[in-house]
């Protein structure tokens, strides 16, 4: 799938969107002396509690991995190689689980199927949220997650699936020139008549026709 | 698990988060005579686009199906008994697809194990704009979605998972009392406590202590 060039507007341009969507973006050089108060991660948090769910099901768990604390420090030695030169200089690493099956006492878990789809959105939410409050925040996939659930105890029935790294912009002179080169790329997306349809699959929605 | 009752600034009430995430939730009574214009359609479909997703696989599809298009009525007759008293009413229905595998040309679904959670961070995208262009927007998965693929020609490498109605709020004594009187539930969520871990699982973060 090719991208189909610039941008314009009514053609998909992510400036035509509302804050905190429009700005939105995945940078990887963080601050690395930035710390979160509290009253900024129960507000993440928060985001996440209030984000929909099939049959109020509430699927997504986090793991909150403060920069040096304990559950960071197991995060961060299981990260990708690629993801270990930035996720460690982020604030905060929330690391999201779906709870796919029931709890010891019978609770949660009962929409298997809608498990992953809602724990993605309340990921969104936490990430959006953070963009209002002037952070920024990264999700990645790229760790051992199989050895970070058995070192944080989490249970059979919660699958992790991802990380949600927080914090602050740092200065691109701080980190390895391939590191900062990283947030330079071209961001690309395909055609919105790629991925929107009309009366019939493949027959792209009318409103996207020239 | 039970709700810890009232919400209290710190412990998670939606209202300490930022809009569009303070004022989303799912109504279920929409005004049956408002129309969509092409451009807002544009960029809800646009906040699918810019949504995060793994290796930017992008898996989410969206089948816009206008009140009262093709699409629209092949997804209304296969709505079940609840949703077909309220869904028929919104200006529009998305029907969301996750790509899982790659498509006749080898494109797209590269990220198997992430394609139901990053379609939803793309269903909760267009969520949020939704309710930051002043419209409401309620998901459902309640629909059959064997039958609704086989109409509408959905390959087989597209999982349909929900579908999106989005509207302007209707007036509830248009509706049936029982319809009207979804609207007026308390909206429950578990305590955050319960979903957010510190140094391990089952241990809660302790910024949550009081």
């Amino acid at each position: 799938m090719t991208d189909a060039g610039p941008d314009l507007p009514g053609q998909g341009a992510q400036e035509t969107l509302a804050e905190p969507l429009r700005t939105r973006w995945s940078p990887s050089v963080f601050d690395d002396s930035h710390v979160l108060d509290r009253d900024q991660v129960v507000r993440l948090l928060t985001a996440a509690r209030w984000a929909p769910s099939c049959g109020n099901a509430q699927p997504a768990h986090l793991v909150v991995a403060e920069r040096g604390s304990p559950s960071h420090e197991v995060l961060v030695r299981h990260l990708s190689r690629g993801n270990a030169r930035w996720v460690p200089r982020a604030s905060l690493v929330l690391v999201v689980g779906a709870q796919h099956a029931p709890d010891e006492r019978g609770e949660g878990g009962y929409k298997p199927r809608y498990a992953d789809y809602d724990t993605g959105q309340a990921a969104a939410h936490v990430t959006l949220q953070a963009r209002a409050m002037g952070l920024e925040a990264h999700q990645f996939a790229g760790f051992d997650q199989e050895a970070v659930a058995a070192e944080l105890g989490v249970p059979a029935y919660v699958r992790l699936l991802a990380g949600i790294a927080v914090g602050v912009r740092g200065d691109p002179a701080d980190v390895p020139d391939r590191d900062a080169e990283r947030d330079e790329r071209v961001r690309r997306r395909v055609p919105l008549s790629a991925r929107a349809h009309g009366d019939r699959w493949g027959t792209p929605w009318q409103g996207l026709e020239p």
